[in-house]
């Protein structure tokens, strides 16, 4: 059996056909434009491959990720132009006639890592984007973790020191929230270039030290097993280090574990599966979703 | 079949013989003094109940919970004299012939509220204790939740507006933490006063505003469908209301939900088992525990 992903992000979808990292026998990209063009395209590229028996999808967000809910896999408050409101699912439902499963993409890129790469053999961890936003999601003995809405990581709020950063945070919602600080977007806004562009060692000290703080509440909350730190920030040379630093300076003596100590670099790791766990998870999430139940046997069967 | 329930915590050990807050036959406490002295009045207590068939245990920590260490069960960094690295699984197993299962006092009293209280209905919930210190737990999908280790709701860091509040914090470890800046223990080394003789309007104020950033960390982690906020401060005339408040300002208009609007008295509330809420706790513990696996029958008897 081989299962569709498909990872929807604010500037590009993209689409995979296969059982995993290694198993893969399409990949494509597509641009995120207007949500009826974008899953026009995404659905043009399943209708290719009738084999692919169900769907897993990880979208961008926030997302109503309540099975009972009427809007059941809505784009809810998003800021992004023209997609505040989409029903993703009901979309893709309308135009594939296949299974579909739907959670957050940083949920199922936690769950990709799980099955196929940093997190393999956990129960309990997660997964944490920064990029243009920050995000994350927990996968908790192995399910992806949802209860009143998906966690958000990025509007947790973090000390700002005010005297070192006078940036009043960038988040349209909260300011100088966890990403109103320390997002890609953030970064742009307090610098005037992109982050990737920005050299200056104290820029990025600062953006390690916010890091940090996320990365602690996360600890004091969920108690992960291990932080996938993803994104396209991270990819900044010498950051990952920094931020395991300052999150070994902010546990101080207090937590009795290794992992919060010279333990570190296993604690807090970059994605085994780079910039494909998004899409990766999203197969396994049609897989566990759904071959599960094509494998449940009626117990009368048994008898 | 009736349990033992066993709430330990740093004043005081409350313990209770029975099924549920209706049906209880005996409720004890005993002072909190040596480890020895504590635990064999505890088991002088359960020793005179041989009908209790298993305990659970909520004890105040940290605690090691990994039940493959070979100090699962122990205290770890706890500042109380004579306390740190305590076995306290350990003692009571030695005097108390029965199994034993163990889990933080907040997170015992996060079940009990599952149960029998405020969260009844519910999969994922926390429990917070506003207190002498701050803790929390968690249940998620039905479960007592750790991973790396237990939650410490209490060490995560919140932005402290040192103009408005210059107090330092007094965590040992963490200085102005969330415990730092608002337990009861920080109430009393900023204002000189214990906090039950505290009555000035800003000064409840900020601690409102200190646990609502609190919740909202928790909340954008871990996602609970409802808050139970209990413990001896939030018995205070009106913080809790101060709180919710705080939180519904705090949350803006981006979380897509009643409960952080107009719902939100029903989203953080009170414990419905008030103080007893984590003894109750410790007896569903060892329901949950050893009462299921008396349950099961072999899948072959089934046949």
């Amino acid at each position: 059996m081989i299962y569709g992903g498909i990872e929807g992000g604010g500037t590009k979808w993209v689409c995979a056909v296969g059982n995993g990292p290694d198993d893969l026998q399409a990949i494509v990209t597509v641009p995120t434009t207007t949500p009826v063009e974008t899953i026009d395209h995404v659905a043009a590229f399943f209708a290719m491959y009738p084999e692919t028996v169900a769907l897993g999808v990880g979208s961008f967000g926030p997302l109503d990720l309540d099975e009972r809910s009427p809007r059941f896999g809505t784009i809810t408050t998003t800021p992004k132009p023209g997609w505040a409101g989409t029903d993703i699912r009901a979309l893709l439902v309308s135009k594939l006639d296949r299974p579909i499963a739907i959670e957050t993409d940083v949920g199922v890129a936690a769950l990709g890592e799980g099955r196929f790469g940093a997190a393999r053999g956990l129960e309990t961890f997660c997964y944490m984007t920064i990029g243009t936003g920050i995000g994350g999601g927990a996968v908790v003995r192995g399910e992806i973790s949802h209860g009143l809405l998906h966690p958000e990581f990025g509007h947790m709020r973090i000390p700002h020191d005010r005297g070192r950063d006078p940036f009043a945070g960038c988040c349209p919602y909260h300011g100088d929230c966890f990403e109103g600080l320390a997002s890609g977007e953030a970064l742009r806004a307090r610098f005037g270039i992109p982050a990737d562009e920005l050299q200056a060692a104290d820029a990025w000290a600062l953006e390690a030290d916010y890091i940090a703080l996320g990365l602690m509440n996360v600890v004091c909350t969920l108690s992960p097993q291990r932080i996938i730190l993803g994104g396209g920030l991270m990819k900044a040379p010498g950051l990952l280090s920094l931020v395991r630093a300052q999150v070994r300076t902010l546990a101080g003596d207090y937590f009795d574990t290794p992992a919060l100590g010279e333990g570190i670099v296993d604690y807090v790791v970059s994605p085994a599966l780079g910039d494909r766990a998004g899409v990766i998870g999203a197969l396994e999430l049609a897989r566990i979703r759904f071959a599960s139940d094509e494998d449940r046997v009626p117990s009368s069967a048994r008898l």
